[in-house]
Parts: C-alpha cells; structure tokens; sequence
C-alpha cells in the first residue's frame, strides 16, 4: 500500500475561485471571497439546487478568467457536491466542453478532485479543474428537515455553507506565472498528496459530524508523518467545526503529535463563532472549497504562509443508512500546497 | 484539449469478479457470473441498501482471492454506485485497509473507475480496484416508486441491474501471469482512455434513459475515431438498451461512422429480451460492470475477442432536477482493453 504520493513534476494551482452567500459574505472571510452574492441565496434562481448550480458555474467560470484559460484548453473537470446524484455539480459544468470527472467524496470533495488533478496533472502534463460546492438550503431539506419547519439544532450540529470553490490546475509553470497577480510573491505548488481510507469510529449522530470525521482526519495525519511527511506551517482540516477540533487534537496528542499550533479548521474560519450563531461551525463541500481557494491560497501567495497541509474530511452517510442504524463513516484525504518563489519560477 | 490517452505502460486488469441477483442468474450469461445467488435478492440483508452493500463486499472480496492479492496490498479502491450519497459502495467497502476514492459517473461508474485506476497504476506503479454496483430495488425506490405500489412501465424503460462488479488492475504483469487461469491464453490490457463529456440531448423522460445516454456516447466514439482511435472487434457500451442502441447506430450512421456489425450493448446482454420481460433491457452501474467484467473479459481471456472499446454510459439527473424540469444529461467515458498474449507477458 503506497504512502505519500511525491509529484516528480510539481503542479501548479494557477488560480482558485470561491463564490459564497449571504452568510459566509458576513464571515471575517468576506472580503477574501471573489464573489459574495448579500441578501439572497437563490441567486436568482428558481430552486435552491439550480442556485447552487449557479454558485458552481460563477466559481468555476471566475477561476477560467484569473487562470487566463478556457474550458476548450482545459483537459478534465473533477466535480463533485452532496446533492443527491451530484447535479449541483453536473448542472453548473454542463456547459464546458471540456471532458468531465465526477467525485463523490462527502465533504472532502474539493481535496480528492485537487489529490486527483495533481497526480493527473503531473503524469499526463494536463490543464484540470476542481469544483466542489454545497447550499445550506439544499442541504437542510435533504438532509434535515425543510427549513420552513424551523427544526431546533443542537449545539454540536454544524451549518451547511453556501459557497463554491474552483481551482484551476496545470503542470505548467508558464501558466502559473502568465495567471499571478500583481501582489502575488509566490505560486501554490501541489508537491505531495496522500488518499485516504474508510475509518469508522461507530459514531452515529447525525448532528455530531465531526466526531464522525476526526478519527479519519487523524489517521491521515498519522500517515503522512509516519511516512516521513514534515510539519507544514499550517494543518488545515476541512469542516471538522469545534467538535471535530477537539477530538482530532485530542486524538494526536494521545498519538504523539501535538498540532495545536499549527491547526486550523476552515468550518471555524468561515464564520464569526461568536456573533453569527452557526454553533458548531461551518460544514459541507463549499466549506474547505471556498476557505481554501480564498483566504488561505491567498496567503500563500503573499508569502505569509509557507506550506500548508489540507485534509479535506468527509462524512460517508445518507439519510436512509442512518434510519437503518448504520454508523456514519469518514474519510479524509491530504493535498500538501507549498508556496514556490513567483522568480524563481520564470 | 487532450484526446486519447496512450498508456506508456500498460496496465493489466489482473482479475475481474461479478456478483449477481437472481433475475441476472436467469439471463444468457448466468454461468458466466462469479457469485449468482438465486431467489432471493436480500443476501440475507434487512434492508435493500444493505443487501447491495453485501453485492459490494463479495464481488470485490473475490476479485481480490482471484488477483492473488488483498487490500493491504493495494494502493487504491476506485467505487461508486446510485444510492444516494454511493452509500452502497462505501458501507460495502468499509472494512478495506487501503486508500478510497469515491466516483459517481451515474450508470457509466465502471468506466470512470478503469479510466482513472488505468491512469493511476500506469503513471505511478500501482495496485487499483474499482467496483460499481446497482440494485433492482434500492433503483426503483429511490428513483422511481417503491415495489410494493406495482407501477406500470412503458415500453423503453430498462430494468435496473442487481449486481457488482469488481476489477483488479495492476501495472506489473508479474501480477496478471500469477493469477491467469489455466484456459486462459490472453491478459486483458488496457492501452487508452477517453474520458467523457457532458452531453445534454434536452431528454427529460426518465422512462428513456438510453435516449438521455447515447447522444454522449456517439460524442466520445467520434471523438475516439477522429482522434486516430482503430475500430475494435466489439464496441461494447453500458447500458443503452434498446432504444438507445438504435439511437447510436443511427447518430453514429449519420455522422459516417456504421459500428452495427461490431456493436453490442451490455443492457441488452444481460437478459433474455424475449423471454425475461425486461422491456428495454438492463441498466444501473452493475449492468456494464458485471457484463465486462464476467462474459467480455473472459472472452478475451480466451483469444475470442481481441479489442473491445468499452463506453460506459451514465445518465447524469435525481428525481428532483426532473420535477425540477431539468433534462437528463448524458456522459461516456471510454476503456479500450485488448488482449495481450499470455506467452509474451513472461
């Protein structure tokens, strides 16, 4: 069983998108998104699954035009959401020429399209695009119950974000540097990714998803330091909120690795834990997608972060498997982003 | 836009396994199949989801048994089925020690899994397996209406397929002589891929699904052939069915390609369409992954077929993007598998 995946040809996130809603809009992430749409999460739209299609395709179209290339140049679209059959997905892409890949990997989603982009990138020497999103609205009635039903949430539930991330990835420097912003120092390098595995803590309530994805969180982790993996600047898991937190800090410790320096969560990022009432934090596809194709990569490129090691979480359930007393399974998989000096790319 | 994928390295598929209900036990390839459990399609499961979670778990455990190897020497597992949220796959799939990625391509899952393990063993060395699977009952339950309402069906509807099928993919041709069986006098080989676009005919009868899909795979066939792709001895698509069949042949026809001499479609391989009542023939992930990976690879395996061009075929909808008004939108992803001489692996 193969370990750490080291990219002998490094790949490049040329440019990343992230387009949110009203809350996430609100967040100390704000400013940070390329498009926030404020009052109205339909987007003008009909339903609240065509607005998170129409979230997918303004993400995945604002990172064509920052990456300087189109669908016709790009080689594979790896998409993916938690609606049911992923149409949030498929809808928003349908337009692309381009071939396309469909993901289901919960809300790792956006980590196992870029894990896959990278390797793809790097063997076949190919232009890819990543999209990953979710809808709280979407989510709620699928998952939950219709939001007209005001259903009480416990203080570990977590809140569905609104938001899209798309990443534009190619193998060719020419790309990355022709795409850098006039204040960008250094170019998001994909250099080591690591898949991960099923890992079922037993964990059965619907409401605690973090507790359901921190054990598969830190068995990544542990890989990739086991296999030789170094200490990045920043550990970024995707949507484990306060809970998750807890038990995954909890659980390296006990391991031997204290990350509590060094670990962020973006469903802790994305809103204001005091003011915005979201409990436990944010969750779902577009959580890591947005927080990491803004803020976060933003970072990177002005040199205020090094390296960061994202493990884009998941949880394995439905509904259905729920109501037959199935426990709710995670997965986490590990993309490692370095920043690479912008001239010493030329 | 990258067309065909040459495989530098080639990629063997070491083992295939199939797993079957009892309508499929019935059918023209019923000895074919690996595990057929005849009348009654719960394998002792409570529940329908369950059931095809246990199709999961068998076809892929004896894949393993067949290719010699287990999941502890495996470097990824490649699945995917219809279930909301794939649960049939990763509740099937839950007690394997090595990394998962999870793929919804709807009906053409199989594909998408032997495209991307293809990919993925040539370009890093590995072990893959990929399973997809689908279930008459937890199909029609979900997408359509429970059994027990007895709904009618119009004559283009298809019936959804009962099975699993698995297949083990290796780069290292040690791994395809250890496990080939004693009449086995070729190694099936895949050599390219072409990954699939999103089609949308603007279908929206979801009792049509072959219309919905084979405008996509007319799409990745001429791409195929204008690419430089040779005509194999068999085009063997996913699960077109009768009335998607003809629909192919004819785009194919229009556009000057006639492919009705060496064109099969797996839906309509896998029951008796005269005798099993299944109308327009059989659909769902397990219907390709269980045809291919059971009669077709044996049949090469054998040196009576020597190239297949596999497209598998998805349609890309939920119940509620139909309600909705949305069309069902198609995608076709390629395999071309030949057979490789047993004697010249050594």
């Amino acid at each position: 069983m193969k370990g750490i995946y080291k990219l002998k040809d490094p790949v490049y996130i040329v440019a990343s998108a992230a387009c949110v809603g009203h809350e996430e809009s609100e967040g100390p992430l704000g400013a940070s998104f390329d498009i926030a749409v404020r009052g109205d999460d339909t987007f003008g739209k009909e339903s609240w699954e065509k607005a998170e299609s129409e979230l997918v395709r303004l993400a995945v179209s604002k990172a064509f035009s920052k990456a300087l290339f189109t669908d016709a140049d790009t080689d594979a679209v790896l998409a993916g959401d938690l609606i049911n059959q992923c149409i949030g997905s498929f809808f928003g892409i349908r337009e692309l020429e381009c071939p396309v890949l469909g993901l289901y990997g919960a809300c790792s989603t956006a980590a196992e399209g870029l894990l896959l982009s990278a390797l793809l990138s790097s063997a076949y020497s190919l232009r890819c695009l990543n999209v990953a999103s979710s809808h709280y609205a979407t989510a709620e009635r699928q998952f939950r119950s219709p939001l007209e039903y005001g259903g009480q949430r416990p203080p570990t539930s977590q809140w569905t974000v609104t938001g899209a991330g798309a990443f534009a990835v190619s193998c060719d420097v020419g790309d990355a540097i022709r795409a850098a912003g006039e204040e960008d120092l250094f170019i998001p390098e994909i250099c080591e990714v690591l898949p991960g595995r099923i890992v079922d803590a037993g964990v059965n309530d619907a409401n605690n998803m973090g507790a359901a994805m921190a054990p598969a969180a830190a068995d990544t982790l542990c890989r990739y330091f086991e296999d030789g993996g170094m200490m990045p600047d920043m550990i970024l898991t995707g949507d484990l909120g306060y809970e998750g937190t807890q038990i995954l800090r909890d659980i390296m410790a006990a391991r031997g690795r204290e990350i509590d320096d060094v670990h962020a969560d973006c469903g802790l990022m994305i809103y204001d834990m005091e003011g915005q009432d979201k409990h436990a934090g944010g969750s779902g596809c577009g959580c890591s997608a947005t927080v990491l194709a803004s803020s976060v990569l933003n970072n990177i490129r002005r040199g205020e972060l090094s390296s960061v090691v994202f493990v884009g979480t998941g949880a394995l359930m439905n509904t259905m498997s729920l109501q037959q007393g199935e426990s709710i399974m995670g997965i986490a998989h590990l993309v490692r982003i370095n920043g690479r000096k912008l001239k010493d790319g030329e």
